[in-house]
């Protein structure tokens, strides 16, 4: 066991500066850069690389559901923040961030086994839908959001406005224009 | 001249039967649909149709520039209606019917000459853009809709809630979400 221990403890961090580089390579170079680059710049050579993804899809895989956890825990941590209205747009932009900038991403994740794709992506949504109508429920608990909105359509409208095609800066007016309405307050 | 005018009348009624027709047979076979077809539904026959429309794209750009046409008419005619908020939100709607429904007529239009289906897009995008302008100033100097909303952004929300792949009922409700917003009023 004492022999053990630490080699569990190498890997996690190995996997954890793996991960680390191969977010900013892809972020860099796009979901196709060198694996080798990913490798020399995690400072953890080639073997350790494919020990622990066997390959590029693998890689992309554990990238993106890396973000997806980093996106819900800022859920969960904007649970405390007030007013629970704002915290609630607060996620929904970074959100909309999310998916505007990790399609390559999305995109890179073929379906090479029968509907496994369909399984990652649709754990995800669970984690994001979940996490949007804890958010929700608090907003809306507080009289901040109308009751009748649901966190399925909140999900489907960030969405929608993420992939419109819209820069950055429209992305934002157009989450706001579906925060604050076209109604004349 | 007397021998001209009723060919002049003749062939504008031959294109108006075939376009009626192709409207027909592409909303139910897709833009693939047999051109005989639609020649036969048409009753004016295949050597007509093709002196009129050389290939299927000519025709499926007529079709689309006509539907273009009708929802820049109905827009005009929304601006007797009132309230004018709801004016500008009934033609918001047939936006969104219209995106996701005439997307294969869309993407059917294919680029064989260079910048030719920019313009084609171009042209058609500044007469919605002319259209949901007039409505949404006619709709804030009527108090109803905030003066800090732009047709641009309408524009951009109203094709991104289309093409959000949701069916008719979500595409009407976050439609509603974006008229009056999250805010509990």
């Amino acid at each position: 066991m004492d022999r053990v221990r630490p080699r569990r403890a190498d890997a996690r961090r190995n996997a954890a500066l793996l991960l680390a580089a191969a977010r900013e390579v892809f972020a860099e170079q796009g979901t196709d850069a060198p694996l080798d680059e990913i490798a020399r710049r995690s400072g953890v050579g080639n073997a350790t690389l494919y020990r622990h993804f066997p390959d590029r899809r693998e890689l992309i895989i554990a990238v993106y559901a890396e973000e997806v956890t980093e996106l819900c825990d800022r859920g969960r941590a904007l649970l405390d923040e007030n007013p629970p209205g704002e915290a609630l747009a607060t996620w929904l932009a970074g959100f909309v961030t999310h998916v505007a900038t990790k399609r390559q991403l999305a995109t890179a994740i073929h379906d090479d086994r029968a509907g496994q794709r369909a399984a990652l992506f649709g754990g995800w949504h669970d984690s994001m839908r979940a996490t949007v109508s804890a958010l929700l429920e608090r907003a809306q608990r507080a009289g901040d959001v109308r009751t009748d909105v649901t966190a399925a359509d909140l999900l489907a409208l960030a969405h929608a406005i993420a992939l419109a095609g819209a820069d950055a800066d429209q992305a934002g007016r157009l989450l706001e224009l579906a925060r604050h309405g076209m109604d004349n307050p």
